[in-house]
C-alpha cells in the first residue's frame, strides 16, 4: 500500500466543471475523498477534514490519533469526510490529469487554485453527500486555512471550526519561504517550465524544496533534541535526515502540483474583497476553537492569537510542544485532547 | 567600488604555510586585511572585528554606524583590524586561490576549514601587527564564533570580548537550514562537483541558497512589515525582493567558498576536544559581553542565555529589535551602543 493517495476505499465525487476564483473554468472536475462512519438521519453529524500541503484525503493514515471509534473524531459518533484538494496530486483534478480535450496532463498551465476554490469544490461534494450540518470543520496549517473559510462562507453549513497553526493571511515570512521552494524547484533544468516529462521530473529541486520546507515544519528545539550534532558516515545526521526527506517527497509528489500549492496558500487572505481581515473574521459565528503551537517558526502564536480577538467568542488553545509547525501532526495526540474537549464543549453547548 | 571585497586601502599579511586543525596544510596563504586608527606605543588599543559568512575586511561598509571617529569603535582612540578568514574570497587565500603547485584555483579541493583555524591565521596576523592586547574583539554570527574561540584560545592577548547572535555550538536547527542551501548549490548542473569554469558557475543554485539564507536572517516581523501583502506586477513584494537578493549575491560570491564557509559555521563547538562546552566557557577570563537579538530565528535567545550562564561574568544584552538575525547589521546604531557601554565598562574596570 502506498503512504499516500488513492486505494479501494477512496470514492470519486464527479464535480463537474468548475469556475474559480479567477475566473478560470476547469471541466470534469472529480474529487477523490474518503468517509469514516454513518451520516445521521437527520445529517448533522458530519465532520470534515481539511488536508494541508503535502497531505490527502486518508485522514486514518496521516492522523491516526485523532480519528476513530472512541477517539476524538469518534468513527463511531461522526460521520468524517476528507477529501483530496482541487489541484492536487493525490487522486483529485489537478496539474498530473489530463486536459479533457488534449489527454495531455496540465501541467503548468492547470489554472490558479485559490483556498477559496478548494473550500467551493468540497462544499459541492458535502451537498452531494447530503450533508446537513458539519459539526465541526478542522484542519491545520492549509488545512487551517479552509477551516476559515468554511466559517466565513458557508455559516449555515458550518457549526463549529477548529483552525490549527494557522494565520488570517499568509505572511510574506511565509511566503519568502514559498518562494524560495518554488525557485529551487524551478532552478532545476529538469523543470523545463513545468513541461517536464513525468519519468524526469525536477527531483533535485523538489528535494531541495522539500528540504526548506522540513526545516521550517520543525524548530530549533525539535531538531536539537532528536539530532543535535550527532555525525554518521555522511556527516552530521540533520543532513542526513534532510536528504531522506527530500528523496521520499520526490518519490510520492508531483511539482507542478507542488508549484501550485504553495501558491494557493500564499493566496491565502480571509479578508480578500470582504472589506479586510476584521471584518471577514467578525462574522464568523460558528464556535470557533483556535489552536497554536508554542514553538510554530512559520505561523507564529501572534497570528493564533489575532485570530482569538477576532473571531467572535473563539476559544484559544496554546500546544507548548517543541516540534514546530509540524506539531499538530507529530503530537496527534495532544491535538485530539483538544479536539475531543471542543466537540464536548460545542455539544454542551447545541444540547 | 566594488561592494565588497578588496580595494587600494587592503593591505595583505603573508601567513606563510597554514597548517590547519585537520592536518591539511595549505601553502602560500595570503590574508587580506584593513585597519583604522594608531596603534598606541604600548600595543594595547586594538580591536579586532570578525566578520560574517559573506561579509569581508571593509567593516566601514558594513558596519558604518559602528566604526570611526567617535564612534563605539573609535578610531581616534583604538586600532581597529578585520581581516578577510581563510577560506573566504574577498582577498584571502580560499576556492576561488590558484593552488601553488598548479596554478589551477582551488576550488572543491580547497581543504575544510574551522573556526579555530579562522583565529590561528588572524592570530598571526595579529603578531604581525605587532599587537599586544586586544581591547576587543567582536563581531555577529560567523564573526562571533571567531570572537569565542578567540577568548578561549588566546586569554593572554583578549582583554574582552563581545560575541552577536550566537551560540556555543552551532546548532541542528542551523546546520539543517546550511545543508537546504548546500543542497541547492550542488543540485544546479552547473555545480559539477565545485568544478565549474568561474565564468559559467552554479548561478541558479547559489541564488537559492541566498534566499533561504535571507529568510533565516530576517523574521516574521520584518518581513510583516516590510511588505505584508504587496504585490508588484511580477508577484508579491517579497518574492521580488528575495529573487533580487540572489541575483546579488551571486555576482559577488563563490559558490565553492559558499559551501566551505557554511561547513566552517557547521564546525562551531567551544567544546571540542576541550572536555565540553561549559568547561570551554568556564575557562574564559576575558569580561565578556553576549548579545542577542530577541527576533532571531537562527540563533534563538536561549542560546545566547545558555552562554551567559557558562561564562564567568558575562554580562548580557538582549536587543528586542524586529529584525532577526540580521539585526547586528540593520540595526548598527543599537548595537554600536551596546559596544560603546561594554568599551567604557571594561575600560573603568581595567583603570
Amino acid at each position: 500500500m502506498a503512504e499516500y493517495g488513492p486505494d479501494a476505499r477512496t470514492r470519486w465525487f464527479d464535480a463537474g466543471s468548475v469556475a474559480l476564483e479567477s475566473g478560470a473554468v476547469v471541466p470534469g472536475v472529480r474529487i477523490a475523498y474518503r468517509t469514516w462512519g454513518r451520516l445521521s438521519p437527520s445529517a448533522d453529524n458530519a465532520i470534515l477534514v481539511c488536508h494541508a500541503l503535502t497531505g490527502d484525503a486518508n485522514v486514518d493514515r496521516w492522523w491516526g490519533p485523532v480519528i476513530g471509534p472512541g477517539r476524538a473524531l469518534d468513527t463511531d459518533r461522526y460521520f468524517v469526510v476528507a477529501s483530496n484538494v482541487i489541484g492536487g496530486c493525490y487522486g483529485s483534478t489537478g496539474p498530473t490529469s489530463p486536459h479533457p480535450s488534449t489527454g495531455i496532463p496540465w501541467g503548468p498551465d492547470f489554472p490558479a487554485v485559490t483556498i477559496r476554490d478548494m473550500v467551493a469544490v468540497q462544499h459541492s461534494l458535502v451537498d452531494h453527500l447530503g450533508i446537513r450540518r458539519l459539526a465541526l470543520v478542522v484542519g491545520g496549517s492549509m488545512g487551517a486555512m479552509q477551516a476559515l473559510e468554511w466559517a466565513i462562507e458557508h455559516p449555515d453549513v458550518v457549526g463549529s471550526v477548529a483552525p490549527i497553526a494557522v494565520g488570517a493571511t499568509h505572511s510574506a515570512w511565509c511566503i519568502g519561504i514559498s518562494e524560495a521552494q518554488r525557485q529551487a524547484i524551478q532552478a532545476d533544468p529538469a523543470w523545463e517550465d513545468g513541461r517536464y516529462d513525468p519519468r524526469r521530473p525536477p527531483a533535485a529541486g523538489l528535494a531541495v524544496a522539500r528540504q526548506i520546507a522540513m526545516v521550517s515544519y520543525r524548530s530549533p528545539e525539535s531538531f536539537g533534541e532528536r539530532f543535535g550534532r550527532d555525525t554518521n558516515g555522511s556527516g552530521f545526521e540533520v543532513e542526513s535526515y534532510l536528504r531522506h526527506q527530500g528523496r521520499k517527497l520526490v518519490a510520492r509528489f508531483d511539482a507542478n502540483t507542488y508549484v501550485l500549492l504553495t501558491r494557493s496558500m500564499d493566496s491565502h487572505d480571509v479578508g480578500r474583497d470582504r472589506g479586510g481581515v476584521a471584518a471577514a473574521l467578525g462574522g464568523i459565528a460558528a464556535p470557533t476553537t483556535v489552536v497554536g503551537i508554542t514553538s510554530d517558526v512559520l505561523y507564529p502564536v501572534a497570528e493564533q492569537r489575532d485570530l482569538v480577538d477576532l473571531v467572535p467568542g473563539a476559544r484559544y488553545v496554546e500546544l507548548d510542544i517543541p516540534h514546530g509547525h509540524d506539531g499538530f501532526l507529530v503530537d496527534a495526540a495532544a491535538v485530539g485532547e483538544v479536539l475531543a474537549e471542543h466537540l464536548s464543549t460545542v455539544c454542551a453547548r447545541a444540547a
